[in-house]
C-alpha cells in the first residue's frame, strides 16, 4: 500500500543512490524519463539535485511547470526504465506507448508511476544558471510516498527481490540493490 | 591491480550511486570523510557533484586546495566508511587514528585510500554561490583509477562479494551493490 513518508525521512528514499524516473506535466502534455544522476541535497526542508539534459522534452515540461515527480522503480520494472530512458516523449505519450500506469500526485500535476517503490513530489527551485551551465536542477520535496511493503519504520526492506531498486551503470545494464550491510559500530538512524 | 580508467568511462565508477570517501589535503593537513551525496554531472570532460557540509574539516581543506579524491569503498571497508563518516579529522589525523593506508594520487595532493575499488582525482570548479547556498561542489575529474579485478572492459564486475560497493541508507546501515540486471532490450554501452 502506498503510504506517506515523513518529509524528514524522505532523503532515505534516494540516499542509497538508486536510478529514478522523472515524471513531468505541463500544458496538457506529460512525460517520463529515466535519471540516474539524482541525489539528496538537504534534509529539512528536504531537497534533491537532478540532472535533466537540455534537449529533452522533460526539460521543457519541468521548466514550464516548475514541478516534477521523482519515482524509485524496481527490478520488475527494468525494461520500462530502459524503454523510457532510450526514447523521447516529444512525439508520442510514453505512458501510452509503453502501457505505464499512473496515479495522480497530491500537490503537483506530474503523475506517480504505478509499480514503483517510492515517489517524491517536487517543486523546482529557480536556479537558471545551474540549469544552463550544468543541466542541474534543485528541487524541494513537497510530499513523499513509499510502498509500505518495501519501506517501513523509516527504512527500506526489500523482502521481494523483484521490489529492489535499480542502479544504472550504462546502456541498459543495471545492478539491483543488494543485501544489507551494517557497520558493526552503527548507531540507530535518526 | 590499480589501472587507469579512460576519462570518458569515469562516470561509470559513480553512475550506480555508491557511497564514496572524499579525501583532501592542504597546508600539511589531510582528511577523509564519507559522502553518499555524490553523483556524475557530465561525461566529457567528466564532472561530478558532491555535497560537503559547511562545518566539516574536509570543507576547509577542499576550499584551500581546490582538489579532492573521491574513492569508491567496498563492503570489506564498511566499518572504515562508518568510522570516517562519524568523526572529525580536525583534531587528529583519521588516517592514523583508523589505520587507513594511502597511496599518492597522480595529479592532486589528496591521497588515494588503499583498498577501495575505484578513485577519481578531482579539481574543484569555482562555484562559491553553490557552496554557500547548498554545500554543493562541482568538480572536474582529472584522472580515474580502478582495481582491475572489479572494474574492467569499461564495466564493474564484482566477482568477490566483499569487493562490492556500498550504498548508505542512514546511521551506518548500508546496502551492498547487488546482482546485475540487464534490460532485455539493452544496447552495448558506449
Amino acid at each position: 500500500m502506498r503510504v506517506a513518508v515523513p518529509l524528514r525521512h524522505s532523503y532515505r528514499l534516494l540516499n542509497h543512490g538508486p536510478t529514478t524516473l522523472i515524471a513531468s506535466a505541463a500544458g496538457g502534455r506529460r512525460n517520463v524519463m529515466a535519471a540516474a544522476w539524482v541525489m539528496p541535497l538537504d534534509f529539512e526542508p528536504p531537497k534533491l539535485a537532478a540532472v535533466i539534459a537540455g534537449e529533452t522534452f522533460t526539460r521543457e515540461l519541468v521548466a514550464a511547470s516548475g514541478e516534477m515527480v521523482v519515482s524509485v522503480p524496481t527490478v520488475a520494472q527494468v525494461d520500462l526504465v530502459h524503454a523510457v530512458g532510450s526514447s523521447t516523449g516529444r512525439d508520442a505519450d510514453k505512458f501510452e506507448t509503453f502501457g505505464i500506469g499512473t496515479e495522480p500526485a497530491s500537490l503537483v500535476a506530474a503523475p506517480l508511476v504505478v509499480g514503483c517503490a517510492a515517489w517524491l513530489e517536487c517543486r523546482i527551485v529557480d536556479e537558471p544558471d545551474l540549469a544552463e551551465r550544468y543541466d542541474l536542477f534543485v528541487a524541494e520535496v513537497l510530499a513523499a510516498w513509499a510502498d509500505d511493503r518495501w519501506f517501513h519504520a523509516g527504512g527500506w526492506d526489500f523482502a521481494d527481490p523483484l521490489a529492489r531498486s535499480l542502479h544504472h551503470v550504462a546502456g541498459g545494464s543495471f545492478f539491483a540493490t543488494g543485501e544489507r550491510v551494517d557497520a558493526t559500530t552503527r548507531k540507530r538512524p535518526r
